[in-house]
């Protein structure tokens, strides 16, 4: 790959060369930064952080007028850089190719013209949406004259690490941008190529609308030594934002000694009320489970109540004509087999099906005593991701959402809405499954903090 | 110690004997469960947490009253075994002196009649507060009739780690009670007994408000293990809260792989700008370093800007009455020379001294440029915790306010101010210097999470 002039026809200012770390075999390369890093993971990290830090103070100091044309200047960069963008990708896709990944795997990385306008159109919606910064979220004035405030800031530095999805790069960097934040990115390698032309595109427009480069950094590193340096940049990196498998996930979260915003997994379940309507629990579970299977907020799990047990045939032989494969409990299965209901697709549930992220079209189905019983299913299986009732009792459904602690608890509607774009937030960085700072769909607005001004005319502390 | 019966006076249930758990001499008391605990020490915590786990779902759905109810009960309970708490106190003190605390250590630890009133009293203010918990943070209806809501909840099982000050076991209690939280207690060792005696009547509180006891659990050990055990319980506790010395916070936040929220030191800044009303910059630095050294929101450096260094002088010499030992810069020891001032309390300032936190009448001083040089003096050294500007020009405010990445910029106010209390938060559980979550004094609002309600009829995702 080139160094300085243009990337695969993006205009560029230079990309270091990898750089051998130690006997680590870590590869690093800073886009558009041409000097070589004699350094360990630690130092480089910082080193890097402090160029982010920078950038960070003067985004800190830029109006949202400023951040969204920045965001509209990367769409268009993007769209510009379109051929070289395919360009790059072509050369990650043949190595994947090579390297034996899934077809699958090589889905998610491929790009094309519609996915590369995707990426643009997706940035202009950030681009468009409310500025999350700025704004008061509390003043009060004290008797004696003293004003407190606190005033929404971004956060700083967000570190994003994330696997092969190459569109990650250019989603991160604008929601980052539009909450005042500077991002480093670290992307997967399989999609090296593509990162970089899609960052190189990025920075261009952020350049282009007079804010500092730094504002968005991709590094690649080949092996996770990187990982653990972002994770304990303590003063460097504000908050770690690992996306990816739970393998990844549970390595930045036990390496860390910084923020971490992360997302397990989504075992959602519905839970079928004894004052369920008929139809809509089966068109709620007929939703959740199958219209988009590989999704974190597909439910896993189906509770019926035992008052219930007569829906069993109905939902099961509706499910089965969508194609999913039932899990069943003893009862369940008594019930279904009563029913004359058997066959490939109805097999008995081990106990290890409570606990599994299917991600496909299976789903595990327990018939629970009543609505406490259900509760103490999804308190002990449950990701705190999304669960769902279907019941037309007022008092269930509020008894359900307050023992209920996930992020998000569904009355009457599919496990599907629980997305950023769904409740209003635009794009989302991810779904939170820590309680903290940020849960459930996390957009601008989740990537943001406060801060207190007070501000007095000479006041001290008596 | 007596296991059930009575504590000193106080009734209780039980208390676990001191059992030790494998070859690393922990010893674990877990108050009012008479089990032993044939486990170790993470699946000592888990099954701790397992019941406050329970607890905290009947939190969840207790009213606001109840909870007050319960606070104010703590507070009677507390008076009630005011003899037994100083008599378990006494033990501790006679412990401690005969291991040769320091007198500062052993005043930390000592209790008498009036700051166990105190300790009832700040329970009170805390039952007084505004319900934290219930609150819908947003609602909004959308086109197709599906409600998101963001309603405010507790966050489930706090861990608070703290070191040797014994009110600490009844203010997290509280204020952990107030947000709807149930909390796991670990104290520091030479206050064993008091916080045994305390906690034992915080419990006696809880359960006549007709809530359970598990709400609140003090833990002791004789080593750490059990710290590390609470800093990696996921699924367990929700969040660790560790007070007390660096060494302390820095140990929780490399173990955690759950949520921390922290405060590693507060390297306050006051900086008098060109623009500073002179009796005002002596009066708010005078406040922010001498009126109580020793606490994290005392200034420790004084930057003036080298339009006023003419301030120097006068400002030295107050400074100097009110018994305070200044660090000098170069530039500040040439402008005091000439004017004639030295002497023991003008040193020379070394690079250290620049990050130090000194908690006593000690600042360092340093003449800088410009309100820039200002601010990246703050962005080297400050700690994030709260820095002040003092100036009479609005412009020179907004550019620092902005500037600044602390938890709290004060305009023409003393440091002093950034409390809890001050800031009308209430009672606090302390002060975070990470951004994440909490930023700044941590009230009963900051212990709570929301989580996502979205009622439908029925909808499903298209």
């Amino acid at each position: 790959m080139a160094t300085g002039g243009t990337i695969a026809g993006v205009e560029f200012l230079g990309i270091a060369k990898p750089v051998r770390i130690g006997d680590n075999n870590i590869r690093i390369r800073h886009i558009f930064l041409l000097e070589s890093y004699p350094m360990n993971a630690d130092q480089l990290i910082m080193d890097i952080a402090s160029r982010s830090r920078l950038a960070a103070r003067t985004l800190a100091a830029s109006d949202g007028g400023t951040r969204a044309a920045a965001i509209d200047a990367m769409a268009s960069a993007i769209r510009q850089a379109e051929a070289a963008i395919l360009t790059a990708n072509a050369l990650d896709l043949d190595a994947g190719a090579a390297a034996g990944l899934s077809g699958a795997m090589l889905d998610r990385l491929k790009l094309d013209s519609a996915r590369v306008e995707a990426m643009a159109a997706a940035l202009e919606q950030i681009a468009a949406q409310d500025d999350p910064i700025g704004a008061t979220i509390s003043s009060y004035t004290r008797d004696d004259g003293l004003v407190i405030e606190q005033r929404r800031v971004g956060i700083g530095v967000i570190g994003i690490i994330f696997e092969s999805r190459p569109n990650v790069t250019a989603d991160a960097a604008g929601l980052c941008l539009k909450s005042g934040n500077a991002c480093i990115l670290r992307g997967g390698k399989e999609a090296l190529h593509s990162n970089l032309a899609i960052a190189a595109a990025v920075r261009t427009g952020v350049v282009a609308a007079g804010l500092p480069e730094d504002c968005v950094t991709m590094i690649e590193t080949t092996d996770r030594e990187m990982v653990g340096a972002m994770a304990r940049a303590e003063g460097g990196i504000d908050v770690i934002i690992p996306r990816g498998g739970e393998g990844l996930i549970r390595a930045v979260a036990a390496a860390a000694t910084i923020p971490v915003i992360k997302h397990y997994n989504g075992i959602c379940h519905v839970y079928i009320h004894a004052a369920a309507d008929a139809d809509m629990a089966r068109e709620i579970i007929l939703n959740a489970k199958a219209q988009r299977p590989g999704v974190c907020n597909a439910a896993e799990t189906l509770l019926v109540d035992a008052a219930r047990a007569e829906l069993l045939p109905e939902l099961a032989t509706a499910l089965g004509e969508a194609g999913v494969t039932l899990r069943c409990c003893e009862k369940t299965l008594a019930v279904l087999s009563a029913a004359g209901i058997s066959g490939d697709t109805i097999q008995p549930a081990t106990a290890e099906d409570w606990a599994t992220e299917y991600l496909n079209l299976t789903l595990s189905v327990k018939l629970v005593d009543d609505l406490a019983a259900a509760v103490e299913h999804i308190a002990t299986y449950a990701s705190g991701h999304t669960e769902a009732i279907v019941t037309a009792d007022a008092d269930a459904a509020n008894a359900f959402v307050t023992a209920v602690d996930s992020a998000s608890v569904m009355v009457n509607a599919s496990t599907r809405f629980a997305d950023g774009g769904e409740y209003g937030l635009g794009a989302e960085i991810g779904i939170s499954t820590d309680k903290l700072h940020a849960r459930g769909p996390v957009g601008a607005l989740g990537l943001t903090t406060y801060k207190w001004v007070v501000t007095g005319t000479g006041h001290v502390r008596g």
